[in-house]
């Protein structure tokens, strides 16, 4: 999962590297190892908050990678997850845009609907029914000792809500209603992957002892490196820093230009004393598939103006056949909508077949 | 809402009078009367954990109360809520026959299915799905500050599950999916309405100004006094001190029989220093409608072998005619099973419509 306030897939380049992280990373490349040997054998499930518009951060981090996956041959289920605008804010203020404006995005980077299912939460009751038999499985002091969600309720300055508190449970109705097994996360949601572990562990050692009902998913890491929005700081919709998908060229070009650089005119590659300058080389790096250093070597004396230009050439480059596509995609909305519905259809399908699982293990059919 | 452990809907005599406690009497009183003189306005919700079986407590403190409603034209509906089962609890064991008896009970009890929508909480996705926005629109702090989850999980020895947490978030979905306007409660379930108005009330002010979406419900407060179990303490399946309404009369005479009383011999009505026996003479007061103080006069000097057998025959005769409609209606379990199944089909009807109406109120329509 991953927006702009909430846990990005991206694994943070210079993080300490702890001992249980360096153990997840194992097991992710191992799991990694078993997708390419055996891609059919994986239900895969991403999502994002319609909170915005897509970025570059967003691209490089996790909308490339599912395109891959799903064209490798794993399930991929994305989730539009509209109920957790709400986890931190008190108004759904133009949800129904962010939400066709995301489905413009996936469409576009080449996201294939007779692959991947891409619905939202509000049109699958059976799955959101998931919340009240897992929510019995565990307790108050496990919600509370999750590290995200204590970050994120004091980044948003907002109280915490019962649904902020609670959606790393709602987040295993995502992953598990749909008997995902893998999920691509960064480090910061680790927690969140342990949570469905362990609600899946006991929900099949309370009620289905003989037929487990659900997996206990993997979890991913990318080795994606951070992408960083173009002032050197953490990409944000309210710093106005990051380059999104749908912005037009001259959009973008007018937000590069504006960019903040330093007083040194030689351009080196160097994130620690020189984050602006590197930031405008990392995001050239990754639209053109050179190393940053390279860049910068060869633009050297010409200064941040000719920088610049050279980011603003290689990201609309990039950007260009992804802008045709959806500006192609965008005049037919009636069909983005109808992907949309596609998808619910089935999401839905799949959730009444799980609820009913479910309930027949629980006892619960009368 | 009531069950064993669960607040009933009885107030409890002699307690403290404080005077938030007498307003909401005040209140309870004129929204009594307004039923009485338009009782086609209200819809009212009330239901179950089945936990167990009926005893004689619910039966007085609820039961008769629904069929009143019921019949004066209130609609009223039931919902056996299966999901409590595990707030406090690792099992749902038993689940399919309690929901099944407690249905037989309604019916042999005067419910009447044509009039009286009856539910399971499992059969209703869209009802659950409402948890999702409603989470979103109480803090953790309120979460905390209901005085009764504390009280309940304390009294579980459980672990504070997220499910006992939230449970008052849940009763809020039970009682605004319908769109109920008014909810008989005892009083250690005011802080659950106070709840459920407050969330009625920010869904509406947050995305429903121009046309409010749900009702913000008034509580009843019953005026029945507290049914003591047999043994003079509140009623409990582990106690061993409750009647069940499908016990038979030689069960009934038999845990009468050798409830405990004490030495004196003199039959005296006085329940501060003589709990065992004024609550034998309570349930034949009840049993009976006459007053426990001239039963207690009639039997006066014969003892505690008189006062059962004076209490075996007022409840086996009270019981009789319920008895005889339950056995009668248990033959044909298929039709039990159609009641429910035709009251879940409802249930789902009403709560896709509400959705349908939250989803447009949110955006949530794409």
């Amino acid at each position: 999962m991953t927006d702009e306030t909430r846990g990005t897939q991206i694994t943070a380049v210079g993080n300490e590297m702890s001992a249980s992280f360096l153990a997840a990373k194992k097991r992710s490349d191992a799991t990694e190892a078993e997708i390419e040997a055996n891609p059919g054998k994986f239900t895969m499930l991403t999502g994002d908050r319609p909170t915005g518009r897509l970025h570059l951060g967003h691209y490089f981090g996790t909308i490339r990678e599912r395109v891959a996956m799903q064209n490798k041959g794993v399930h991929t289920n994305i989730i539009i997850a509209d109920y957790q605008v709400i986890t931190d804010r008190d108004t759904t203020e133009h949800i129904q845009d962010n939400v066709l404006n995301l489905v413009l995005d996936y469409l576009a980077a080449g996201i294939d609907p007779k692959k991947t299912m891409i619905y939202t939460h509000s049109a699958v009751p059976a799955e959101n029914q998931l919340m009240l038999p897992f929510l019995s499985l565990v307790t108050e002091a496990e919600l509370h000792r999750n590290p995200t969600v204590k970050a994120e309720m004091e980044a948003s300055g907002h109280a915490l809500t019962g649904l902020l508190l609670t959606y790393p449970v709602h987040q295993a109705c995502d992953i598990l209603f749909c008997k995902g097994n893998v999920v691509p996360v960064g480090k910061d949601q680790l927690p969140h992957i342990e949570l469905t572990r362990t609600i899946a562990r006991r929900f099949n050692e309370r009620y289905a002892k003989k037929n487990p009902v659900f997996p206990e998913p993997a979890a991913i890491l990318s080795d994606a490196p951070e992408i960083p929005g173009l002032d050197g700081q953490k990409m944000s919709k309210s710093r106005g820093n990051s380059i999104v998908l749908s912005a037009t060229a001259e959009e973008t070009a007018k937000l590069i230009k504006k960019s903040r650089t330093d007083s040194e005119r030689t351009i080196t590659f160097d994130p620690v004393n020189r984050p602006e300058v590197s930031a405008l080389l990392t995001t050239a790096s990754l639209a053109t598939g050179r190393a940053p250093e390279d860049i910068a070597a060869e633009i050297g004396d010409a200064g941040a103006g000719a920088l610049k230009m050279y980011v603003i050439d290689s990201v609309n480059g990039f950007l260009a056949p992804h802008r045709e596509r959806r500006a192609e995609l965008a005049k037919d909305m009636d069909y983005v909508r109808d992907v949309l519905e596609d998808g619910n259809r089935r999401a839905n399908a799949i959730a009444e077949a799980t609820l009913d699982e479910v309930r027949c293990a629980m006892g619960m059919n009368y």
